[in-house]
């Protein structure tokens, strides 16, 4: 790409670094921020260095949180004995989504990943086994992604915590519901009747 | 979404307005950013803001550039006698990678649209007619999108410039290179059919 001017290149080129987004896709965000007033310009840099420069994260769960302490934390209608393990914001704010959980939540904030360089002390596990030490809790969800990276997280946190008084669970893996059985991988249907259960429990 | 901190939730609806954004992917983003360097991001938002800023149009053909008159207008080597009229700068740059033109251009900043609240008074259509005036060109080649709106434009433009003394052209439509007959719209084989051209001319 030959650009007429080299701060349109730079604004592009810093979109470019965006997961996900392409030299062209970037062009195309890049011309439309330029067709929007200063004042609407402003409003997005600034919302953006706002989070970077004030965001904070729960000194207890460690989410992202605008105060020291997150909501659910504080919330004294949430069951402090179960913790779930998560990796990132997206993960409590889908599982927060199913109003199925009154328990509270530790964010990681990443998963072993020896491909990209993370290893377990990049994420808060030490601040996860401090909060176990205390004996408060008495279950721990593992609610990690059902990747390579997600499993090896799960297989390092099942060690360092195997030897507390805790219950420590995984989230169900197996069909989603409305899958056709024939469209299901052979590991996900594998895994599934291995793993069957008791009629009575699987209506609740 | 229910989110943990308003300032996520302020980030994430600046980069939901960017066409094409969902708020899926505006939050993906916006954690993203998060974990880059404070160094990082502000070279992300200072790239945006001083494009905004800083940002020139060339004074002639109204392309985007960092000084008042583009390189392409600036050049000596390009025939000022042939103007190619596009939407906008990315046309530019399509063409500019053919290495197939050497006029100059007129950026339009648009298209007519009835729709879009877009008229001809919001495109830079007199300053293409003063540039008519100096009686230097001698033609005018329409290199405007095959669309309701790209037709809408061409047919306002060419009954703008009609009473001038020069040629005016619309790039051609036909089949794309390696484009297989069967695959082609009804619209635009009847099109290259009825638009067909000797042989002679076909190769150049």
């Amino acid at each position: 790409m030959h650009f007429s001017s080299r701060l349109l290149e730079q604004a592009v080129d810093e979109f470019g670094r965006l997961p996900g987004v392409g030299k062209k896709t970037a062009l195309r965000l890049v011309l439309h921020l330029l067709k929007q007033s200063d004042g609407e310009v402003a409003r997005f840099t600034g919302a953006i260095n706002q989070l970077k420069e004030q965001i904070k994260y729960c000194k207890t769960c460690f989410n992202i949180a605008d105060v020291d302490t997150c909501e659910i934390c504080a919330s004294p209608k949430r069951d402090k004995e179960i913790i779930c393990v998560v990796e990132d914001t997206r993960d409590v704010m889908a599982i927060e989504n199913t109003n199925q959980y009154q328990g509270v939540y530790h964010v990681l904030g990443g998963l072993i990943s020896p491909m990209d360089g993370v290893g377990p002390a990049d994420l808060k596990i030490e601040a996860l086994i401090d909060r176990l030490k205390t004996g408060e809790v008495k279950e721990v969800i593992l609610a990690l992604s059902a990747t390579m990276e997600g499993d090896t997280t799960i297989f390092y946190l099942y060690r360092k915590l195997k030897d507390f008084d805790v219950q420590i669970s995984t989230i169900a893996r197996g069909i989603a519901f409305g899958g056709e059985l024939e469209y299901v991988d052979e590991v996900t249907l594998g895994r599934s009747i291995a793993t069957r259960i008791p009629y009575e429990r699987s209506v609740g």
